[in-house]
């Protein structure tokens, strides 16, 4: 494929969805597949650092999330963290956005979470939700100092997250499972049918070439 | 095709995309293309009405949409305050959601806006958005009394309009454009290529075909 795309989105959102499906089909136990969606992430952080993109958002885990069985809870908190650790060796300057406030906050994360912290060269912006709710980020401007002049986007828990112009997700479903919705307000969504652990390039390069073909009108 | 659904959605939101387009494929002006969304709108509810789906959200146009050309603003205002007089005719449940402090908001709506009215047997709540902005909604909340422990959903100006289950687009975009942001978290989105004024009933049957076979998670 050609990988010149005339225009590029300046923020991806990936919705790395289908580890647990992908750990069935393998037959491995559900709880298996999270750490098989660590190398497809890296991966995916290489092309879009050739490629020039300056953010990235990737859905780790969701308060929704944590009442799945505890086993598998477990397996995604560990995914998590080790895939932090890992980044924490190539440049990046990593935000780490989520309800600290909770015992399923994996404690390893708090060094980085709710501020943004630079590794190495510092070459990209990762957004990692982990333990994140939409309600909870919609709620946390009530903890703000109330102002009518002041602007929404500036009140939520994930105001140091900038609107998103693609998000592609994983393993077929079509929604945004309470990922970021001020950010997603006009994003440009593609779905790819696979599991996020069969992740390849071409995956990221079928999106980016279908999102040069849409216009940008932010509604107008 | 069958029309026997195992599982019907309860709230179908619609974004009637295309109208623009459609009008320029008929040598006609752009803003020609407005007034032939109206029938299909009505054939879509007659078909909701046929099935029993609970409530159905239309967008009518945005803030966003207002910075367009005077002619496309006037046409489509002027049809949707066709679109509600022929709809007082009718069994259903209206509400009006928008920003009413503004002169792009049709006077002759004002008397629908922001409260539900009911016409005849009521057979139907049908949610219609006109100069709707996600943010204006969200920002909503900061005019109600703070309560820690109130629920956000409650402070939105579009509090009254339930989760939506399926959220149907037609003319391509694969974006919600400020829908509903809250009530969209879940949401499944089915696409159609064909734009609004080329409504048919298949299209609905497609889309509750493809949404009977989708799970319902909330995110868990």
């Amino acid at each position: 494929m050609n990988t010149n795309f005339k225009r590029l989105p300046k923020h991806i959102g990936i919705i790395p969805d289908g580890n647990r499906r992908w750990a069935s089909d393998q037959n491995k136990g559900k709880h298996e597949g999270y750490q098989f969606g660590i190398d497809p992430g890296f991966n995916l952080y290489e092309l879009c650092l050739e490629l020039g993109i300056n953010e990235l958002t990737f859905y780790g885990f969701t308060q929704d999330n944590t009442k799945r069985p505890k086993i598998q809870t477990e397996a995604f908190q560990k995914a998590c963290v080790d895939a932090v650790i890992k980044l924490a060796n190539r440049d990046a300057n990593l935000l780490v956005i989520g309800n600290t406030d909770s015992t399923v906050f994996p404690k390893d994360l708090l060094p980085f979470a709710n501020k943004r912290v630079s590794f190495g060269k510092g070459l990209i912006n990762i957004n990692f939700l982990v333990n994140y709710g939409w309600h909870w980020d919609l709620e946390y401007s009530k903890t703000k100092e109330r102002n009518e002049e002041g602007n929404l986007y500036n009140t939520i828990a994930s105001s140091d997250i900038s609107r998103i112009d693609l998000i592609i997700r994983w393993g077929g479903r079509r929604r945004l499972s309470g990922f970021l919705p001020v950010q997603s307000v006009y994003s440009d969504f593609y779905i790819l049918d696979d599991y996020w652990p069969d992740f390849k390039s071409d995956h990221l390069y079928k999106a980016l070439d279908w999102y040069q073909t849409q216009d940008v009108t932010l509604g107008g």
